[in-house]
């Protein structure tokens, strides 16, 4: 068809614009008077129209959409929802919208798949205004009204990238399935009860408060299932509830411009038996699920008649993987054990084991030494280092690739993240890795007013970048550096859906690695202030790499209420113990 | 049968005694050495004993049934267990094991039944050797060894018993599907975010470190589903975990003591629908579930397309029940609605509603002058207080007894508790009202070693005394009471079973009401310190009251970690609002 010509033709004039490397850029977010006047007609007056549809397209596609309006008065918009609905089916059946949550903690249930069917069925034959009753929508902003920004996900990337916004701009509309932003270097001590699950979760609406205050500007509890690029709209569904007028609930939202900063999902390898038997730490309900799995393993094996066997199963703890937060619940674990099972569960505290699998070594991305010091300290506080490779996960064991099982009571995965469902559904263009692949402006080339960054992102193989690590640090960083370009563009009025002018778009994003950073329990750390795994520099470990790590964690915490929680719980700690309260 | 008779004789015999009221009194738990030194024989000599069984039996059986073992050398211990598995399967049928769990949270699955049911018929051809391996069981102590007290539950009266309880004299078992004791009185607080769930949760190791340090003494995360006060065992079943070697787990304990704290259930009063659809307010699970619906809706209720009517629908919070708890729980939300709703859910503010039902007057234990400020006071604050008797909960409407429907999002059941399935199981004496008789001094006639407090029991019509209300002050004294008692019986070498002398017990328990108090919200509490209902006396409403009521809770938190955390919680929520994170 045209337009997928067009759209090709453009994808190769812009890869061989990026060939050159360093021109000076005038990035797809900045496009020409025409194209922009006449997309803006294609919205808002000439929707009925026809041609070619799809995610992938370019503002070429939306140009000629345009002009094929007048050739095609019937109304083809039932195409365009049937196209769109059947890359959300196939996003469906690739099992997604769980970005966010896993092992149980879906968050979209299943059954939306009939209901998309339907009304993919229904489409064809009803009209356009039964299809906007069906979706009930917020509407593009009027031309007088402030342009709208939409981030998908609350997580560090969208959580910096929120805190920023000028609000004064931009309306910004944030959809996620969860409410607040996580913490989550902090995460792996509220397993334990060192730190209280609320300390380590900011809500959104803390973060930046237009979200709860200004008129035009929502917080939407839902999932992104599906964008539609050429209208400028993302489809999403509510958080079930059980008590909503239909269920599942989906809405479409118009956008200005799209901020993609979702997340990854948890790798599992395809791995049998990870999903339903290991819990991952990534949310705050996980490590509530494994704080509770923990504490109801040391009460059940005191029960009467419990066999040596059993105890010993059910308190043997193994971490999968060892990244920083392996190491770091591994750690915290120990820690657990030194002072409160010894205390407080005396009873079985001699069955309390923790062992740490990895297939290569522990925190390979850290000075040798320092790993070399991890692994030591690790042993000598009991938390058992064994190099292997899981062959399969069983209810009670798992069975390594050299054909050892290994019983467990608790398993918590921690092999890395990788691309979500959503994300590849998504039909972009995809940087190494299989990210969403973005240009050095975080800007997805190719289609108009959508940007990527954070865990889902990556830099595209075209821009000569390696793509970056999934680290806090990275998606804090791209989020300050996409916030303060919004801001610039916007104050130069190119906030509106394809209005950015052809303003250079002042330094593209670079990444300058400050260093890493992992505690190992027992108030040691880690601190490795190499720019990257090659290069040299100071690295520092033990009880002021701790105090370094704790400090820099406690000033990284977004507000002062967070802070002071975390200051407290760190006291109470040592003053009174963990807490052991089992919640439910 | 003989033992029956015997049993009819003692008892009225007692009851004759009881009717002198101030008579020294030689309670159950003190009996003659000959029925002592049999008993010891019948437990741990002739067990395979035949004649009457049943759990109602007096100590003048435990003889008759050692004189009558040499006469029925068969061995009829099946009829014991046949007997009491009859009893326990009685318990199973009418929905047992669930004193403390409600609504979806039910802590011993249905499928016990089938389980129970193979091991009746089994335990006819089997002999005790196969019973006891498929019970494990901790065993009675030896001669030699502390006796042990084992008590059921965790709430207020349980856990002032543990937190008194001389383990220099006694081994303590606790069984109890929960590991922490609630703070009831600040339950209403967490579920908008004011207390932390954390705040007002004791974790039971810290009231009783024995529990979890002493050899002999234990906590088991367990509900009771059964008594054999013949054999002086409780029948036990784990809370259900999914991974043990089989399941249910069930598991005796032998007791030389037993205190039955087990609680009571919410009233329902047979009314269709609120299992299903009703929160209750008793459990800091059942706060969790509160606060995620709560802020479910309040965000959902934020969604495209969400017409004025579902709004109200979702945002209309109704209280049944205008006892102190409904009444805090509705002065809570209005002071929730006052500063967090409409600074953080602006474009819903204004739907956001609470109704507090109640057939009678809120409050009807407090001074009438109270009773009108508490009226007056959530009024004014956006509380409706509707006179009314529900007859039906359907998913989103209540049906009120005139036929008027109430649209809901959020329905908090609060009317008073009654006794629970598990107590009415036990068939033992009963007082006015279904609840465990017992006599003055907390013990159940006619059985031995068996002690009842809390809302689980109440005084026998024939002590002439009332039954107390169920309140924590109640639970507590008598917790403080019953462990003096048993410190100084155990003094005197009368903990073991069946080996109290012929020691007078001091003094009966007497209650002596101290007051009521409850908070209506934005700093305004009620304080009522007459003895009675008709009483005059002191009465107290306004700011002094609310830091009267304040402070008195604030002391009676049992550690100084809690009390710390209450005090923090309240002063964040005061410089930085409430917590609006919605987790899971």
């Amino acid at each position: 068809m045209a337009g997928d010509c067009a759209h090709v033709n453009l994808l190769v004039l812009f890869l061989n614009a990026r060939a050159g490397a360093e021109v000076p850029r005038v990035p797809a977010l900045v496009t020409g008077t025409l194209n922009m006047a006449l997309a803006r007609i294609a919205r808002n007056g000439f929707r009925r129209s026809g041609g070619t549809i799809g995610n992938y397209r370019s503002e070429r596609d939306v140009l000629c959409e345009g002009l094929y309006a007048h050739k095609s008065p019937i109304p083809s918009v039932e195409n365009v929802t049937a196209g769109r609905n059947v890359s959300y089916l196939s996003s469906i059946k690739k099992g997604d919208h769980v970005s966010f949550g896993s092992r149980g903690i879906r968050v979209t249930p299943h059954y939306q798949f009939a209901q998309a069917q339907r009304i993919e069925e229904e489409s064809d034959s009803e009209s356009e205004n039964n299809e906007n009753q069906r979706y009930p929508s917020l509407e593009a902003n009027k031309p007088g009204e402030k342009p709208r920004v939409v981030v998908l996900g609350t997580g560090w990337a969208a959580c910096r990238f929120l805190k920023g916004l000028d609000t004064k701009i931009y309306d910004v509309v944030c959809i996620s399935p969860r409410n607040h932003m996580v913490f989550t270097p902090l995460l792996a001590s509220t397993c334990v009860g060192t730190l209280e699950f609320r300390s380590v979760a900011e809500p959104v609406s803390h973060i930046q408060s237009a979200l709860a205050k200004d008129p035009n500007s929502y917080f939407y509890l839902a999932s992104c299932t599906g964008i539609n690029m050429d209208k400028h709209e993302v489809y999403c569904e509510t958080v079930s509830d059980g008590g909503l007028p239909r269920e599942p609930y989906q809405f479409k939202v118009a956008y200005d411009k799209l901020v993609i900063a979702a997340g990854a999902e948890p790798l599992t390898f395809g791995i049998k038996g990870v999903k339903e038997h290991a819990f991952f730490l990534r949310e705050v309900n996980h490590a509530q699920e494994i704080r509770k799995k923990l504490l109801l393993n040391l009460m059940l094996s005191e029960n009467p008649g419990m066999s040596e066997e059993e105890k010993e199963r059910m308190l043997h703890c193994v971490v999968i993987g060892g990244g920083p937060t392996g190491v770091e619940f591994s750690g915290e674990l120990s820690d657990f054990v030194m002072r409160d099972v010894r205390e407080r569960y005396t009873h079985v505290k001699n069955y309390f084991r923790v062992t740490l699998i990895e297939a290569n070594e522990i925190l390979s991305s850290f000075d040798v030494g320092l790993r070399q010091y991890a692994a030591k300290h690790l042993n000598k506080h009991g938390v058992r280092l064994v190099r292997g490779v899981v062959k399969e996960v069983q209810p009670k064991k798992i069975v390594l690739s050299d054909g050892s099982d290994v019983p467990y009571g608790l398993l918590v995965w921690s092999t890395g993240v990788g691309p979500s469902e959503f994300t590849k559904s998504l039909n972009l263009p995809v940087s190494p890795g299989g990210r969403i692949g973005v240009d050095e402006w975080l800007s997805v080339p190719s289609v108009e007013d959508v940007f990527a960054l954070g865990d889902c992102a990556g830099f595209l193989e075209q821009t000569g970048r390696p793509v970056l690590p999934a680290l806090a640090q990275v998606a804090e960083r791209q989020g300050k550096y996409l916030v303060e370009l919004f801001n610039k563009v916007g104050k130069q009025n190119g906030g509106k859906a394809f209005s950015a002018k052809d303003v250079p778009l002042a330094d593209p994003f670079v990444y300058k690695h400050l260093g890493s950073m992992a505690s190992v329990g027992r108030y040691k750390a880690l601190v490795d202030l190499r720019q990257s795994k090659d290069a040299k520099g100071i690295s520092l470990a033990g009880f002021v790499s701790w105090l370094v790590w704790r400090s820099a964690y406690l000033t990284r915490v977004l507000s002062w209420r967070n802070r002071f929680y975390v200051a407290v719980n760190w006291a109470t700690t040592l003053v009174f113990g963990r807490d052991n309260t089992r919640i439910g």
